[in-house]
């Protein structure tokens, strides 16, 4: 049985507790919900500081070239890509995800000429599907989206696919897909693949140099920390990057911006997916936020990552078992994320209670209870709490009395 | 002749004098670049420090609803309206002004099913060139871009046209165009008139429903101080909103965003052409710098601009004679914004040169010098100190000197 003073003693023994340090958090708080937005790290609010007082303030326009503005989506791009396994330039930092996902599918669809269909899980995050039903909707040709059973992608992988567009990591389930191998099953039919990393970057090992992966998207202000709003990263695999065209060019992608040619002229690499000025504020965020990964390495946020989830799934089995609840996580590592899901009668009104009482985790309609756990700030011992006090909530019947507001934030 | 010391006395009586002090300012610089980069208010400073230190890094994700986040992009959109002559609801914080013309050009061409002709400036800054281009090769249906003489509108309006999208104010020369002239025959034409306005809104007095304009996009991080890389805006009147379909869809522009629904259903007036999460530092920034804008009317910064842009022209043929050069801005009042251009030989060294003397203006290829008058900062003193300046420069050859490097920045 897991008791609080031994996750007290595995947090004084844990490698990564020094980084806690590093961020700015309220101790009274169990902050579950790094997965929908990311602590505030010290190094992102000092990058934030001397961007607006120094470079803004003082340098004015400019820093674009003296404060490396302009160099910016790529540079810290390329500090971002140690975390998924990719190389320089092969990264840029822009926009926001579904932005990424239309230039990406726009551009995918026309190195596929010959063929009309793309695939897509019909449980993926609903952002993914509106855009790539509205990129084949407008298309100049016929373009069939099919939203599948991800189980049973093989089968749907003919000679018509163009495309595939996943996201790695359920953003209700938590489960983690297998993505050398659809990556690989993928190719093998001649279609490109498209991840959705948004719940895996900076939360569970991802190498896409290794699954030879062709195109990927994700999102800074999760696990990545680069606060409210930071803009979105793409991935285009090196080889792919002098045949994919941006569907939606602007100067900044220009390979000469400050000649102001009237016919538009894509910069080399990926560059060329860049459209307008860089979120500079946000960029500056990250790129503190990635100090305090590299302080630590991958492998070792996952082990925390998974102990972290798995005594969760421990604990709720425990010490939860007569409620009415389901883990819908799976208990596998090699197939979970960073979260841990429960299907609850009143979900709604658990996570709401929960919030009130300092244990911050978020609600997926209809009946998900979602928990982010983020390895570098959370403590063994703030896990113990959550359970603890969710228990407490649990047999109060507390999570009853919420009543249903559709304002809840944020994937 | 105008003398340092009726500068300096204009500058005492001037009524916009103490609105400098609401700006975190280097005395020593005179800074002309405010149409490429606004400068940091102290109102913009503070806002942004409240955002990261109150709620992100305490509120954390609360902070979506608590602090207002899940709203900013049209609550700080309708406290942007009234520089612009817009109404409530009409205006939306989002991404950037390229993104924001492919959504509305798509919108649009969607609106004239049986028109087929894009019309646009030959002159126009490059980036819509790009993007107007891009939207009409992927249409589902045959756009023909027409890029004209803006001076020849009138001939090319015809049954044929859908669309025509014009910049207000021309980042080159600082010629302003007749807004409600051109939307009035635009409209006779049976088309829709797109503006962009990014060197136009905080600049120029701008009256959209007025002249009962359909669409605009506009940049914040010019003459509207939000810092660099923030956001632009839309503007769709409010007749047309519940007609145009944003071809670009997420699922913040849903109308149940939080029900996770598998198809995209617009959320009802401008909020469904946001597409994913906000830039929320750079709102915060953008909702700082418009208490600088509350604290006057655009009348008085119109008034001081004309003042400023009058001056300059004055000193410049006063001063400046004997070289070669030329003021490609219009003398006449109603046909200028907020800045004055040179055509000059050597544009680029010159304005090298002032750079490193301490005025910052801008040079745009192949010939222009470009000077951006923000009357919210600028003295009277400091434009003739400007031109003091250039003055010394151009007797000296010092222009001659500078090296043409390619990494000016910025718009």
């Amino acid at each position: 049985m897991i008791t609080r003073e031994w996750c007290v003693e595995r947090d004084a023994s844990d490698p990564l507790g020094a980084l806690r340090d590093q961020f700015i958090l309220d101790d009274s708080v169990v902050y579950l919900d790094g997965n929908s937005l990311g602590a505030l790290s010290k190094p992102a609010r000092r990058r934030i500081l001397e961007t607006v007082d120094d470079a803004w303030a003082v340098g004015l326009v400019r820093s674009w070239n003296s404060a490396g503005w302009m160099d910016a989506p790529l540079a810290v791009g390329d500090r971002l890509a140690p975390l998924i396994g990719a190389g320089p330039g092969e990264v840029l930092i822009a926009d926001t995800i579904t932005l990424l996902l239309a230039k990406l599918v726009g551009a995918a669809l026309e190195l596929r000429p010959g063929r009309h269909v793309v695939l897509t899980d019909a449980a993926n995050f609903h952002s993914d599907l509106y855009v790539i039903d509205a990129m084949a909707e407008h298309s100049a040709r016929p373009i069939e989206v099919r939203r599948i059973d991800r189980r049973e992608l093989t089968e749907h992988l003919d000679e018509d696919v163009a495309l595939v567009e996943f996201t790695h990591v359920d953003y209700r389930t938590g489960e983690m897909l297998d993505l050398a191998g659809i990556t690989s099953a993928v190719q093998g039919a001649g279609a490109l693949m498209l991840w959705d990393l948004a719940h895996s970057a900076g939360a569970v090992p991802v190498d896409l140099a290794a699954a030879g992966a062709d195109l990927a998207v994700g999102c800074t202000y999760k696990y990545l920390n680069a606060g409210p709003g930071a803009p979105a990263f793409c991935f285009i695999r090196a080889a792919l990057q002098g045949q994919l065209v941006n569907p939606l060019p602007g100067w900044l992608g220009h390979a000469r911006p400050f000649e102001f040619e009237r016919d538009y002229v894509p910069a080399e690499g990926v560059r060329s997916f860049q459209t307008s000025s860089p979120s500079i504020v946000s960029i500056a965020a990250l790129e503190g936020s990635l100090e305090v990964f590299e302080m630590t390495d991958v492998e070792h946020l996952r082990a925390k990552s998974l102990a972290l989830t798995s005594m969760f799934m421990d604990l709720v089995e425990e010490r939860l078992a007569q409620h009415d609840l389901e883990i819908v996580t799976p208990r596998d590592p090699a197939r979970r994320g960073s979260q841990v899901s429960l299907r609850v009668d009143g979900a709604y009104g658990l996570v709401q209670a929960l919030i009130e009482r300092g244990v911050i985790g978020d609600f997926r309609a209809p009946d998900i209870a979602r928990f982010g756990f983020t390895p570098l700030t959370l403590r063994f011992v703030d896990v113990y709490d959550a359970v603890e006090l969710m228990s407490r909530v649990l047999a109060d019947g507390a999570h009853r009395e919420a009543r249903f507001e559709r304002r809840n934030p944020v994937t």
